[in-house]
C-alpha cells in the first residue's frame, strides 16, 4: 500500500478503481429515471440521486463482481438495481420518519410533497426490477426480491418496535438487517452470482456483506450515544428522543433495577422526557458496559465479514473491501 | 345462456367457474401476507383484502390461463402477484389522496397510520416479486414489471395533471392506463405466456385487458358526472371538486370560448368553486357532447376488447369475459 493509498479513504480508493463501472452506472441510473411525460420523477430522484451518497452498495456489486473476473457489464445494471432500491427506501423512509434533512439538503417530501415521494419511490421500485429482470438470471432475481422483501419487513418491524421496551436483540438485529445489512448482503452476492462463481464464493461474499451491513448500523447506532465512551455531542441523543431501541438500550433495559426500568418506561415508553434525561440514560449506558459491549458486537461483525474474505483470489478490490469493514467501525475505536 | 346465468353478474359467473382456482389463491395471499415478526402487515393486508374486492385482476389471470388450456398451478402464483401488486397500491393511493374510505371501510392510513400504509405496501410489492420470480418465467417478470413501472408512472403523471388544464387526451390516456388498464392487460397477458401460447395469442389476451381496462376507467369517470346524460346525483361530482382532468372536460376545454375557458381556469387551475358551478360545468359538458362522447369513446374500447378474443377459441370462460366487457360499460348505456 502506497502513502497516498493510505492517506485515502477505502469507499475513496475503491471509488477510483472502479471509475469507468461507475461512470456507467451513472449514466444507467440517469436513463432509467427518466419519464417522458412525468417530468416530477427525474427532478425528485436527481434531487436525491445527485446528491453525493457515496454510491456504497453499487460499489460493492462491481467490486464483488470485479473481484471475481467478471468482465461482462451485467454487474453495471445490478449496480444501478441496487442503488434505485436504496434511493426507493431513502424516499420512503423520508416519508415515515418525516424528516426535514438527507445528505444535508432538504429531504424531497419537504421541497416536494409526501404524495411526490411515495409515488417516486414506487416507480424506482417498479424500475429497479425492470433492470433486474433484463439481465436474465433467476437467481439474482431471487436474491434480490428476497431483500427488497427483508428490506420492507425491517421497515415495519422498527415502526411497531419503537417505543417498545419488550424489544429484544433478535428484533433489533433482524430491524438492522431490514434497514441495512439486507441490501449490503444482496448487493455483494449478486456481484459472485452473475460471475457465475461457485457456492463456497457466493456465501462468502454474501457473509461479507451480511457483516459490513451489520457493523456499519451498529456503528451509526452507537455514534448516536456518543461512541463506546459515551460522550454528549451535537450529534447525539437523536434515537433516545425519537425513542428508538437500539443495542445499547437493549442490554441496559435488560439489566435494569426497578429504578432503572421505572426510567425507561417514562423516558422511552411514554416518551415523558425532561432536562438531564439524556445525562442519565448515556449515564446507565455506562454502568452496564452497553456502550463498549455494542463496539465489540460491531468489531466481531467485522471479523466475520473480514474472514469470509480469504477464501476470494488476492486482489486490490479484495483489500479495499477489507479496509473498508475495518473503516465502518474505525469511528468507534 | 341459462336464465339463473342471465340473471347473475359475469364476474359472479367467473367467479363459480374459477372457485377452485380462486380457493387456492386465497391461501397463497393470506400465506404470504404473513410475518412472523411484524403482525403489524397481515393486520394492515388483511384488512383490504378481506375487504370483499371483486378480485377481477386476479380472476382475469385465471381465466386467461384457464381458457387457453393450462393446467399447472403457476397461473394461481400471478393471480396472487396480480392481487399483490393491486392491494400495494391501493395502500398507497389512499396515502396519496388522503382517503377516509375504500370499499365502505375506513381506509388503512386512518386506522394505522400513514406510515404503515407505506410500509406495508412496499413489502406487497417486495413480496408480489418474490412470488412472480418463483415462477421461473423471463418473459412474464418482464411484463409485470414493466406494468409495475406504469402503473407508477400514470401515478405520477395524475399528481401533475391534476389541475392543469393543458392536460390532453394523449396523457389521459396514459394516466388512466397507469392506474387501471396496464394491470388489466398484465393480468390477462401473463396467463397466455404461462400457457405456453404463441404471439397472436398473448397479443389477443393483452388487447383484451387493455381495451378493458380503459373502458372501465372512462366509464368510472363518467358516472362521476351522472353519466352519459349529465344527471347530478348524490355520487356525481368529485373529481370536480378535486379539480382532476377526465376526458369530458379535457374536450370541454378543448373547445372552449374565452367565457368558457375563464370558468375553467377559476374552478379548475385556481379551485375557486362556488354554489352552482358545478351545475354549470355540467351544462359545459352537455352541450359541447363530450359526455355522449366519452361514452361512445368507452364502447369504443368495449368493441376492441371483445374483437381481440374472436381468435380465442369457443370457451365458457370466453363468453365471460366478453360479457364482463359489456358489463363495464352496461352502467352507461
Amino acid at each position: 500500500m502506497s502513502l497516498d493509498d493510505a492517506a485515502t479513504k477505502p469507499h475513496e480508493r475503491m471509488q477510483a478503481a472502479l471509475a469507468d463501472d461507475l461512470a456507467a452506472v451513472g449514466d444507467l441510473i440517469r436513463a432509467r429515471m427518466a419519464s417522458q411525460h412525468a417530468p416530477r420523477i427525474p427532478e425528485v430522484t436527481a434531487h436525491l440521486v445527485e446528491a453525493g451518497g457515496k454510491r456504497v452498495r453499487p460499489m460493492l456489486t462491481l467490486a464483488a463482481a470485479r473481484l471475481c473476473g467478471y468482465d461482462g457489464d451485467a454487474h453495471q445494471k445490478l449496480a444501478a438495481t441496487v442503488e434505485f432500491i436504496h434511493t426507493a427506501t431513502l424516499l420512503h423512509d423520508d416519508v415515515v420518519d418525516e424528516s426535514q434533512k438527507r445528505r444535508g439538503r432538504p429531504t424531497a417530501n419537504l421541497l416536494w410533497d409526501n404524495k411526490s415521494s411515495v409515488l417516486v419511490g414506487d416507480y424506482l421500485f417498479a424500475r429497479s426490477f425492470q433492470l433486474m429482470v433484463e439481465t436474465g438470471n433467476l437467481r439474482v432475481l431471487n436474491i434480490l426480491s428476497n431483500a427488497a422483501a427483508t428490506i420492507a419487513e425491517g421497515e415495519v418491524l422498527q415502526l411497531t418496535a419503537a417505543m417498545n421496551l419488550a424489544t429484544t436483540e433478535e428484533i433489533y438485529l433482524q430491524v438492522i438487517r431490514g434497514k441495512t445489512a439486507a441490501l449490503f448482503e444482496a448487493a455483494c452476492e449478486v456481484g459472485g452470482v452473475i460471475s457465475g462463481q461457485d457456492e463456497r464464493v457466493v456465501t462468502a461474499l454474501a457473509t461479507y456483506g451480511d457483516g459490513l451491513g451489520v457493523a456499519f448500523q451498529m456503528a451509526d447506532d452507537l455514534l448516536d450515544w456518543g461512541g463506546a465512551g459515551g460522550e454528549i455531542g451535537k450529534n447525539t441523543g437523536d434515537d433516545f428522543r425519537e425513542r428508538k431501541l437500539t443495542l445499547p438500550v437493549i442490554r441496559a433495559v435488560e439489566r435494569a433495577d426497578a429504578d432503572e426500568r421505572a426510567f425507561w418506561k417514562r423516558t422511552i415508553e411514554k416518551g415523558d422526557q425532561q432536562d438531564g434525561d439524556l445525562e442519565q440514560a448515556m449515564d446507565l449506558l455506562r454502568r452496564h458496559g452497553t456502550l463498549e459491549e455494542t463496539r465489540d458486537v460491531a468489531n466481531g461483525h467485522v471479523a466475520n465479514a473480514k474472514a469470509a474474505l480469504s477464501i476470494l483470489p488476492e486482489h486490490p478490490l479484495r483489500e479495499m473491501m477489507i479496509d473498508l469493514a475495518d473503516y465502518v467501525v474505525a469511528r468507534l475505536n
